[in-house]
């Protein structure tokens, strides 16, 4: 056993620099357990704004870099225990893979923000080298760190709900519904920093993502609508999906920048031939449970009967105690962490805490956007997965 | 003026009888403002349940009928002011055109409960009749008679949401989840009885009308996936439609009979450039309005400001006494009598009260369920609406 | 057996003329169902308003009365099965005393609407006449009316909750938060005509009587701080109170006219050893079900199991059809037509509809009016219910 | 300008060790802003499970302490930039009150769970010795931390209600509902641990600060109903109260841990003479606004208008990504830090952070908890708050 891994894990960190809105939540989400310590980062593409920014870290000077092919190489020479233990990407989509295939070149795991690469090529390059190396990756697919998430994925594998037949997934916001111009704007609008989706890769794919982990299974062909509801926008900012799944259960999709007045309301509701669920992102500590006889049921964290990996992911026990989305966040980086340490201790790791999503998923990410845009443009009635 | 109008109206009911859901519910409607009176029926295809029927409703032995050519013609012999003054079809689908065209043929004004025919074609034929008829003719699409659905649409007609781009409108229900067999659910799933269409015409055909209404636009093309869930079901009972509405709207539908749990949950949302609406049917008195700037309102019935047609269609000013499903229904009665009674009295209707649905309604509304079937069965990706 | 009681019930309405907000509630109520019809009213005391009120009830000029005297003479000679079967009182409060003494004493039975009479001794001596009659006599606490109010009375009487423990009752209402001057607010502020309390004899009464019917406890003691908070009123507008119970409860009650912003928020949460329970009138098709263990349950209209009294107050069986105000204002009326007819007929009445609040529960009111006022002046920390 | 104390602040723990509920919850609050680092700690009374918990927070073993004496001692010796910064207290109640006094005592500032003390004598000694040494000190009545809690503080300070009428706070729990017996419930129902209250000093506490922090007035009379319903349990496990405030604000507070089912359902309204205001912990993110005319709003963390200090406690802009319990304590350590560092370096502490509450707030905590309990047992109507 390597007792010097009984210790926090090092992350350094790629982008998250000021304004950036992601990478703050990174860091948040990182720090909360107590499990991981930010050690350096390259925190911008401009070296003195990546300074200035882990400055306000409190990162010692040695530690900020002007580049992440700096950091990854400078990290590499220094001694196990001080070195950073993993890289986390929090950059613009188009700049996720090329600092992951570094990291992962190098020998660094890797946590990335989603969708985890520009097009579904760099995604399979990817994977196939995360497989090759044997490294831990995390795509931050953070809706699936929710408790409630969890139990409603444990209810319908253990057959609460019996065979599913129908899905709605939804996420609208309305951030965009005007030409916004700033910085999260900007990139997410613009082709060759998004990809080839907008609104459908910026939030469609967490929608896709969350129907599939938590119904367990997979989305086999798509019907598709999309829009760009606002002049001069150059993605998709509204999608309207048709979905068919495995073992003949259908749905629907839709997700939104231009919803007005809508914040972030991811959410969905499955139901089989036995009963139903219903969670809201929004409201995230509560799970609506139907069932073909008798009344409904609120299943909240922290109210028993829950299953065991649902309380393995609640911080704060005794329920009405609100955990949030960076809780959720922090439940990936958690189980990541602890993933990480048993390995570096020669343990085997708990599987309730390796359930974070992989480079697998990020493929199937990326399969997603891809066939989604295509389907939209296609006369064609249904296209299947691309994968 | 014709003095002699100044009174109830006199009904006189098609079906209705004993165990039937809907009927009761259309004399509810009828009874609660006191504008109209129940003086005749025919309740039911057995002489001995209509009268039965009739004689539990406290009507007299001999306007009860044995069926519904004898009402009309027994009726027709009466004096004016003591026969009916209109019909109300409360049977099930396949028998609303029969009663429906004779009380035209004979004078009649007619209430007919949606959707309007077993197929488009008699839809038509009837339009034209009522056409060539000058009569009146209101189609119980009830879900139009709600306060804040009249709020929402002249919201929408008043430019407060500036142009439309998304809707969806849903109508979840549970109920057929299982193979049941009772009354209701038999002529529900059985073509003879109930047309082409299942779900999308027990249902899916309010959530279409509903969209319409409060939108002002019209569906011009869909897509749909229509689906048999319960084994041996002879029509469909889910179903998902991607909508393309006139002016660039874009839409989804979806309504079910196989969602677990659901109870009765039409609702819809409708986001345009400047603000959207959202109103849900088992929360009738409340609408929320959103903004592209600030917090989001919470309409209520009773609360101002409010359109004048919305006040005008409360029946308890002051906000919090809930009013429900039917009071929205018996605005549709409530509205075809005045405007029945102001004809009679030879004056000019008040526009507010002619907002019922009529049997141009009714055409649409089988053009969509024939729409609807044929797109699912159909491998192009869109339809256009048959009409 | 009386085969001519197999009629609908005749009622003769004394107030309610135009611009009375509760008179039109009562007609809705009374008229819903088909068992009553207004035949004859002295719908003000101004007998122009009343005959003009009057016509536009469609009713024949001869039972339109001047007022209630005339009326309850002139109704008593006409023939049974022509003359009116019961009174219905729905003037100020200072006006129910006198109309209902003089119906008793005719031997009319009547519904009155609450506070049952100005002060304590009327409502004595009503009750004595009411019982010396033997007559029926219902007063409409609406919200009893409820079939969700039912549910919690029929469950804490089956002991589901175990021994209640408290109780929190809560009425605000926001109208009044301003100097309002409108025939409302003018008689209601009055102590002239609404008696020693304001917003504790319009509202405060109905928080206590929904606490004793659903709890079957009655309240034993109080302690009250009433307020006026509106300058130059001379009535409460405002009032908080602690409750004590037999049998060890303990409760809350505050009800308000200046709550700005508030509607009509009648609410109730008991709890007991074992379980809770929480109902609020504008959502009040649901009932929320606490237990020790596992999840709370959305009990809902419509959806089984219900206890049979519930089952039989619920016109819309199938689920998510929203009943409200008029609907449970209505069983009021329903049930005390089918108890009068079974009178009439020489019947036993089903014990399930005689349940609407009688002439004891008015006692009870007006006990309750002035043990709060007194409790409010007093120094003394507790006073025991006056009765 | 120290620039030493360019750097997270330096924590060091008293309690909080394994199966402690609120020590965790500290150590999360300070962790995720990236503001303080947990150094050192004195886990327990019990030497080896304070060396085990602090073994599992991977701190070194010469900084894991047998006891807090040893740690204060110990830690003064350190130099300046290695030595702790301040002191947090996560202990039961009957023992803040000597870790406190020591940590003053030898010059470090102190955060301290809430009620400050066992009694108010203790309270005030604490007070007076803040004073006298200038020394930071925070208690964590952590709901003040919730961006909508200084959204509404702000609200009413800038007069949007007008002149405070009267205030609702409710904080029902249903735990101890039956003799529970575990640690948290066993320190908390023990008179030698908790103090003279159990709910009312546990939460009760809470609401009071609550309602006094948001509406600016200090509470000035109460009479109280406190009530232990379960039997052998020493301590109050429920209690209503009415509230008396400066400038003729009334309120009811009452609080319970035997509502059977409620989780940790904090709340509270008030209302003005222009508006009103809601805001309920489970839902922490909404507060809803009335108005004199014109329809509710629903603000939002994250929905621009808010307030500078409530936009200053959000650390996800975009809305629609719920923050929760934590993150509102967490706001309470950050603020702390930052005054603190501020302090350090010799400059002015933003006064958007000084707003944690302090020692005086402690005072005043402990001055209802003793108030409270007098009033309950006192037979007179109004007890004047001591302090």
């Amino acid at each position: 056993m390597n007792t010097t891994a009984n210790r926090k894990m090092r992350m350094g960190m790629v982008g998250g620099g000021k304004d950036a809105f992601i990478g703050s939540v990174h860091r948040v989400a990182a720090a909360l357990d107590g499990e991981i310590e930010l050690v350096c980062g390259a925190f911008s593409s401009d070296p003195a704004k990546s300074r200035a920014s882990g400055e306000t870290l409190y990162l010692p000077a040695n530690r900020i870099y002007a580049d992440f092919p700096t950091m990854i190489a400078e990290e590499k020479e220094l001694p196990e225990g001080e070195r950073m233990d993993f890289v986390s990407i929090v950059t613009p989509n188009h700049m996720h893979f090329p600092p992951a295939k570094l990291a992962l070149e190098n020998g660094f795991p890797v946590v990335c923000d989603k969708p985890m690469t520009l097009n579904l090529a760099e995604a399979k390059e990817l994977a196939a080298l995360v497989e090759r190396t044997g490294l831990l990756f995390c795509l931050t697919h953070n809706y699936t760190g929710y408790p409630m998430v969890k139990q409603a994925r444990d209810m319908i594998k253990d057959g609460q709900l019996g065979k599913l037949r129908k899905v709605v997934v939804e996420y609208p916001q309305g951030w965009l519904s005007t030409p916004v111009q700033n910085k999260q704007a900007d990139w997410r609008t613009d082709p060759q920093r998004s990809g080839v989706a907008g609104c459908m890769g910026d939030i469609g794919t967490h929608a896709a993502n969350l129907a599939e982990f938590i119904t367990g299974l997979k989305i086999t062909e798509m019907c598709a609508d999309l829009t760009t509801f606002v002049e001069g926008r150059r993605l998709d900012d509204d999608g309207n999906v048709l979905l068919r799944f495995e073992h003949g259960a259908k749905g629907v999709l839709h997700a939104s920048q231009i919803s007005v007045g809508e914040e972030n309301d991811l959410n969905i509701r499955v139901y089989g031939e036995k009963g139903g669920l219903k969670w809201r992102q929004m409201d995230p500590n509560t799970l609506i449970a139907t069932h073909l006889d008798g009344p409904q049921q609120t299943l909240r964290t922290g109210v028993n009967p829950l299953s065991e990996a649902t309380q393995k992911h609640i911080r704060i026990p005794p329920p009405g105690h609100p955990e949030g989305y960076l809780e959720a966040f922090g439940n990936l980086y958690r189980n990541f962490a602890r993933t990480l340490r048993s390995r570096l201790k020669g343990e085997t790791p708990d599987p309730i805490y390796t359930d974070f999503p992989t480079a697998r998923d990020g493929v199937r990410g990326m399969a997603f956007i891809e066939t989604v845009v295509a389907a939209s443009q296609s006369g064609e009635k249904w296209m299947r997965m691309k994968e």
